[in-house]
């Protein structure tokens, strides 16, 4: 059975699990207050290009994305994200659970744009009941989108201005932030996200590590008193160096982006293919995220070798299905999937 | 200046007042727990003929909304309404503040349908991912709408099937209650919605009273512990007399349905106008709140004698304005509108 | 029967009822935006000799205690009280259900010292593990104290100066202010108060009004958006005036003070009495909430009378109980407590 | 430099790294829901003789906590802990986060009586004003405590018998459950907490693993959709196979029970050591915290060589230090610090 359902079936690239090895009787302070939680800050700073950032590490994306908004918002205030945020739809309540109103905009392929941010902003602010509605003050993108979609350096710059104009947090969710800069229809990279965004987190849960996201922090007031936050929220880690040491490993040689090209390229290879073969994508993602709908007697005959993620019904006899790719990826998995897909959708023909 | 931009500009109904007067210095156990609280749930069980039924008194609807919902929930369940619905825009975040996310489902004319609830509940149970999503354990449902609108006998009936037979509580939110009752379109009363609903409230505030709304809950599971919640949120008045006097007053003698069908009469003449002088309805509603549309030429006229709440852009040159008839409007007031209209509308023809 | 259990068993003072039936049918804007708030509003910045401080009308204590506190803290932020303080206690964790520790000291009947208040933050900020430990942002007092003792000027500077030393906030509640400022021990006044402290509340609902407190705050980052808080904790009354009023009437000429020395004068005629007849005072209370200690089987006997409140068990035989005066007391009510209390206890003896 | 101040400085048992390195390229579904944390339920369902026990893990013991109190608790309840507790001290305020009070009784040495909890319980219950007053409705207690202490099963059979009586949940913090156990002193096992309490965890953290704690949960009601709690407090790992295989190697060969005791003989050998020094214990804890007074001139000494942890300042001349021992541990660094001890102490003398 080749898996390529999602980007977090296996454990880590062998260079972390080496490094936990190596150290793990080592004896360290606790709370990600250690030698190499410091050092890989450090080094994320260097490749942010932004040595007033603050860098914090924690486990998952729920928790970060939790952390992020209830350490930013006060009670009153919400977070504008498009529909299919993850935290609208897939953290269980997580952000309401913090008190505050996750402010959901119907998004295009995943993404929002500048105006649609500014005009929901502006109606607010405008409105002569303001007082009785939650106040928008910050904007969650996540980049890739969940639908694998990117962000152009344009766009996030846009969006970036319309939020600063007006009081307004940028958050980006880069939990699979290696697999958007590694891919080929990229215009952006880290010491621009750093610049644009108030805070964001690069994700290494799905890009390599056993888990972990390093939160980078560039705004000051967001800045205060974070580690309480993280404390409060479950998020301090007892022995935080576990995070410290992954990120050391993905970061000091630059493995995180290596391994991301490898995804990247072997998703490009698979888009390239559902071109070839004349397959009708369900949304066009540049990045290791592929949607694409099949007959479902395609997949009927898939499922016996390959695990993929359905996604939902298109018409009558067929959907769309999501394949992932990922750091573990191997070349020969993809290329089985070209050919059966080929053998398939040939039998349709 | 003639203002009929709201229902809740007034004070109270004489009658209340002068129960006020009467027993102004009477001596009461505090918190609900005197004698006029009793009678007036007792008044309000027989009116809606259920005997089992708790009642409880609050002082306002963004209060009462937070504490029915908040009892209600479990951390992880979230409630249901027409995106329009108080809770997900008047109401600051207060469900969010409690913890609760919001299901804004796109409604029409401001009501949701009985298919669009049983999808979404049908959708969220079926995912694979379910345990990641909010648990729709609610369905609120505003009667009259925020938008004048009312759910017939046979929608609200489908609806409460929906709900019961998904274990999901199904609440209806009263502010305006007595003026959907008494307008000649309903076909739903009190002992009918009593049966159909777990849990609903009758407006005071809007309707007669200084203050206050009476909930009624038929649910048992929903009894429990009630008052905790109404302490929790601020919601046990400390003088709750007050509260149980001015229901007393409304309901005794069946104030409540005279004064609401006052308002209704003056909507319905108001509506009749409209017709004749044919102007566009924005909305059809049947309530006492009217929405019609007008060139902004004549609204500027208005203005000079009317206070009346402007809605939002139609075209270049109109917009949707509403007008409120109340409990306290006098028939002259809305024949001054409607002449006003009669003049305004003839010059502009 | 001679009630002397609470200070809220009667309506409210005739003046207020007569205001608010002679506005009655003015049609003026909701939600506290009208012009008897604004009134009212100024009239207490006047006797506050505060003219920057914001005033804002809500409904009740709980409410307010909530409002302010939620208002002012982070989420890892903590409200320092005297473990008998009415948020620790009788407030069904509405604190805590916006999110915040009550951190609990051990009071001296009823009161904190600025030692302790100090010590508690400076251990705190010390810790090496701060980060884990709730953060004290707030100092919340209340004057009178749940067991009817007063600061005096000098335990509120001392108390104000370790706060604002520390960047901690200053919080009175005044739910009983006018019995405290006008029993013969007090040496505190409204300005002095305002100075003092960041925020505060002048209580109404047990000083005369029907209901309502009024909140006065004075540091400017405290001001912010409050009315967003209001809001959102249920705490915007539509038919916001009726707190305008009634401040109005306790305010323009004096009222909330005449009343309050009624009561603190019934109060101490009744101390008196009880040093006279010899009895023990359970606590040695300045203000309207007097402490005895009696028999057993006194206090079954003055129950065919009266109604107060039971407060504690003292030894075998005999009890600690509660006897509140009020504006609406009157001086022949307390007369015969005395002489019941005379008889009783010779009786006894 | 030797480190005595904490039971986790270390990484995790060689016998878990390599279980993860072994399975590393494997993949398996996401979210706990592979066969390796089936695998690991069942043999801890097995250790606990508790066929019908619900088992989820999760990472650190904060998360597990608020998971676990957030799941059991409706808003208006709250949960008793000594003041001591973890809960109480040592987690940011998370409890609170989630809105509910964390009720502290003053412990005896980190213990709680069952007298103690009954009599809190039925104070609550039996106050004229209980609708105002948190409801208790859970008892935490940890076992091993804060202060290293141990309920007997006599002690926690009483409490458990107290907690049922009056409908009360009992949760049991056994982030240092093993090394409870493993003394000397203990008389508690695994059935029989599972038997007593309703809901409980297995310390992995602290006890070899590289992070992780296995929820017990043996009370039907508790849990149903617990996994939605986990979800909604950032609690559901993505590769939460890390966590089923890391309690699979602490339990399949019977791990966890051997390195516990390990542990706890070292703890002992220090604490009959002390004895033999005639050192004074600051607490008498049958565990692998170790309390002992010493002069703060030989702290000062110790500290060259040394890592432990400052408790508090006992006298002018004298403070509480900690010291700990864990699976880690080697003896050798225990007879260093006895040898030194020795010599510092004849030093004194």
């Amino acid at each position: 059975m080749i898996w390529l359902n999602s980007d977090y079936t296996q454990g880590a690239h062998p260079a972390i699990l080496q490094k936990l090895a190596e150290t793990n009787m080592e004896q360290t302070p606790g709370y990600g207050e250690d030698v190499y939680c410091e050092q890989a800050a450090e080094l994320i700073r260097e490749v942010c290009a932004c040595k007033e950032a603050d860098v914090h590490f924690l486990v998952g994306g729920t928790q970060t994305n939790t952390t992020v908004i209830a350490s930013a918002l006060r009670p009153y205030q919400g977070v504008i994200t498009a529909s299919s945020g993850h935290i609208n739809m897939h953290e269980a309540g997580a952000i309401e659970a913090c008190g505050h109103k996750v402010i959901a905009l119907a998004g295009t392929n995943g993404k929002l744009t500048a105006k649609q941010v500014a005009d929901y902003i502006d109606w607010q602010e405008g409105d002569e009941s303001r007082e009785h509605i939650v106040q928008p003050k910050m904007v969650y993108l996540s980049h890739p989108t969940e639908l694998g979609t990117l962000y152009s350096k344009q766009e996030l710059t846009e969006i970036s201005r319309v939020c600063h104009q007006r009081g307004v947090w940028l958050f980006l969710d880069g939990a699979r932030l290696g697999y958007g800069l590694a891919c080929r229809e990229n215009d952006l990279d880290l010491p621009e996200i750093a610049r644009l965004c108030d805070v964001f987190y690069i994700g290494g849960t799905k890009v390599g590590a056993l888990f972990g996201e390093a939160v980078v922090i560039t705004a000051d007031e967001l800045k205060q008193d974070f580690r309480y936050h993280m404390k409060q929220r479950g998020g301090r880690m007892a022995k935080g160096r576990l995070l410290g040491l992954q990120f050391l490993a993905l970061f000091e040689h630059g493995l995180y982006f290596e391994i991301s090209r490898h995804a990247a390229q072997l998703a490009e290879r698979l888009k390239d293919a559902f071109v070839e073969l004349g397959l009708t994508r369900f949304i066009d993602s540049p990045t290791n995220q592929q949607f694409v709908v099949l007959p479902d007697a395609v997949l009927k005959k898939l499922r016996e070798k390959f695990e993929f993620e359905y996604w939902e019904r298109v018409d009558e006899t067929s959907s769309a299905v999501r394949f992932c790719t990922s750091w573990g990826t191997k070349p020969e998995e993809v290329e089985a999937l070209i050919e059966e897909l080929k053998r398939q959708t040939k039998c349709e023909g």
